[in-house]
């Protein structure tokens, strides 16, 4: 996954604006300069001042050239590191979920999801795929797949493992029905009932209610909306407390967008293994990076076996597959054996579909897009909520991924602009859904993973309108 | 599903062959009386006696017309009902199993599954389903199906049900990645580790594997190879042990090919209704019925909700689609919160094609074709059987599915006829797989879904002969 050189053009610029060494309004070197300087084309210097531009860092002036366009003050603030409350809240986040998450029609705006739209999906190419799949199987995919999965397929994800430096072998890899089981093989084999489980804070419901259904006792931990999970007290479980096993996202994690930076992800893997306890890595959304090169996942740093790798396509091409895969280190043929006592094989045809698309290039080519697409849209997010939230709202800034999470000012409700929201048809995801302690009653979490249009700004505007109504 | 006018009629003569009202070399009445005295064209009588010569009943001889062919002699025995042993054995099925299961290719003859070969299977048609479906389907299968699964599946097998009295409504049905899914789901919801299930003796090894997993204590109950579990262990088990579910196959069991008469469904459902103690029903073979009518299911007399009654079309169409479902009666919600939890949705596109198969009768013109190949498998393979098998060898007498359980004479080890047979690239599935206690070492199961060649033929018969040799 090497880096054009357009990109890298663009990208020495992006952190020049986002450093201010350029600043708003300074006008930038002539396309013409570009060429001679970086030795390019034309084409290519178009291309990096396009980048720049689709990310709204630069704009063009008829007659006059590229000049920057940033303003980092209409962004709002970063919220703090979580510190995870100490008192259980007495309501089921079951019913809260239940309320939120699945009683959505499509006339609704779905902030409150976190998987991309459908419009953001290569439908048509997946269904082409389909059809060949049909054709390669062997009897169409009526026939049960082996145990372990697709071949082809485990072999594209052992290759794409190398970009990122896990250097996985086919044999290291199973395939499974979604990310979601993958997590559930993996805390199977890696706790009883009774466990404590340590996680970030906030964390994904869907995590908790997995956790929960299993009877594993959930330790929230503080953790930072750009860094992830707090090192230090990530420690200091450890150390004090019986933690059984590790549950985190390494890269643009769900709700927060944080990436663990390289050596956090390094500290974290040695911190597990001196303490020899398993660490699940849910790295669903890594392909989904807006920056130049794929982030490393703890697994890439993992000598031990202890390191369940776990991702899908399914936030990135097509959830109603179900195509899922873990790399479970020394647990790989528990995992194996768990897999074939509780569901023989997975789904063959949309295996080989999945296999296919990798094979051919055809997912790269699709990430390109969507990733270009989720990051506009994150910056679209945070200037409008910049502009039109309430006064002191934060909202954490993600590198990838597809939800935010904004913090209101204290004493805003976020369950109460919920209410108001869906009145105007629009559904977001509130904070109380992301923890079981009593605590981020005031945020909630956003999707962008929408078309930006002028009816969602429109909505995202009203939410920002209605959030100050609200108390 | 009414029965066609010609069946009955070959239905009366089969029932009077069965029984030797008309005994080997009888004549039976000419085709012009047949048409006279039932009232019908020649061709339904021809294709009575065509019926009747395809089972082995009876056969034509040129210039004289139709005789009694079936020799009962010629068929083994049936096993008496199976008292399970008391002493618990050293050995950890998995070992075997793994052995046996997993380990074969396309070369050796598999009398060891249990699943129709894929030349059973209507390929060609289900991949036309794949194409419409891929069609139908909002965005092409991508998105994520319902958790509780496609209304359309559910609303054929509600229909469906009502044939053998189950009376299940759309809502009642939860579709899961196979019946295996299922099963898991089931007993998820119904005990915790340290319970104690009740279970068919012998029993399949997939659902020993899969109680192990989930830590319940398994008590495995006498069990006739004509009609299934014994009703007065059952009520014995029910009264004097802490069972907290029962497993059981009501329809065409694994491995023994039983099925549950009326009488017995019904005295099952009094019982575990009066001790209050949920019923999983396995009915994965139901629609592989060789008689009439579809039998009914446990189900069918269900009226406290205490029945979950689990099926697939993993026998009968596309193992490989992981396409099963579940009625779950009052576990029905926490059901769907498991899958919800556990898996978020099925694959929406296998579920689509299987829709499409079963709207259009499709599914069920490929099921009359699969059970009358089965059902003459079933017989040519007691032919060979009580031809080539050790004097004693008892075999049980399926009225559907797809294997049948061999009983050799004592101290004739199953296992070492494995060894001897895998050398001749058959591979059989030795009576150890299908228990924990210490017994079934002279018994095997074997699966006749395959299609009947001389090369079959002569297998079966050198594995009759392998079977002389050994002690």
């Amino acid at each position: 996954m090497k880096e054009y050189r357009y990109q890298q053009i663009a990208e020495v610029f992006e952190q020049q604006i986002l450093t201010e060494t350029l600043q708003t309004g300074n006008k930038l070197p002539s396309l013409r300069m570009i060429c001679t300087e970086n030795e390019v084309s034309l084409s290519t210097a178009l291309k990096a001042y396009y980048t720049l531009e689709s990310k709204f860092l630069i704009e063009s002036r008829p007659k006059s050239g590229y000049f920057v366009s940033y303003a980092p003050k209409r962004f709002p603030g970063i919220p703090q590191i979580s510190k995870p409350a100490q008192s259980v809240k007495s309501e089921d986040i079951d019913d809260l979920v239940k309320k939120v998450y699945h009683k959505y029609n499509t006339d609704h705006t779905a902030l409150s999801l976190a998987i991309p739209a459908h419009e953001l999906l290569p439908i048509a190419k997946l269904n082409k795929e389909l059809i060949l799949a049909s054709r390669s199987l062997r009897d169409c995919g009526s026939h049960y797949e082996q145990v372990e999965g697709n071949e082809r397929l485990r072999r594209q994800i052992a290759r794409r493992s190398s970009a990122m430096g896990a250097q996985l072998r086919i044999q290291d890899i199973v395939i499974t029905a979604g990310c979601v089981e993958a997590i559930s093989y993996a805390l199977r084999a890696t706790t009883v009932r009774g466990d404590q489980l340590a996680v970030e804070s906030p964390v994904s419901f869907g995590m908790l209610q997995l956790a929960q259904d299993l009877g594993l006792n959930i330790v929230e931990l503080p953790t930072h909306p750009q860094t992830g999970i707090d090192i230090e007290a990530l420690k200091h479980a450890l150390e004090t407390q019986h933690i059984k096993a590790c549950l985190l996202i390494s890269n643009f994690s769900n709700p927060l967008g944080s990436c663990m930076p390289d050596e956090h992800k390094r500290e974290v893997v040695r911190l597990i293994e001196m303490h020899q306890v398993p660490l699940i890595e849910n790295d669903v959304n890594g392909d989904v990076y807006f920056g130049a090169l794929r982030p490393t996942c703890c697994k890439s740093y993992d000598q031990s076996g202890l390191v369940l790798w776990c991702g899908s396509v399914s936030k990135t091409l097509a959830p109603g597959y179900r195509v899922g895969w873990i790399a479970a280190g020394k647990f790989t043929d528990k995992v194996i054996n768990m897999k074939r006592t509780h569901a023989i094989a997975g789904t063959s045809i949309t295996q080989e579909v999945t296999a296919g698309f990798l094979e051919t290039g055809r997912y790269e080519h699709h990430l390109r897009k969507l990733r270009q697409t989720l990051h506009t849209n994150s910056l679209q997010f945070a200037r409008t909520i910049g502009d039109y939230f309430p006064e002191g709202t934060l909202a954490s800034r993600p590198q990838g991924g597809s939800v935010l999470w904004v913090e209101l000012p204290q004493n805003r409700s976020s369950l109460k602009l919920y209410e108001k929201a869906i009145q105007q048809n629009i559904i977001i995801a509130p904070g109380g859904m992301f923890t079981l302690q009593k605590q981020f009653d005031n945020c909630l979490r956003l999707n962008y993973g929408l078309t930006w249009t002028g009816k969602l700004e429109n909505n995202l505007k009203l939410l920002g309108r209605l959030a100050m109504t609200i108390k």
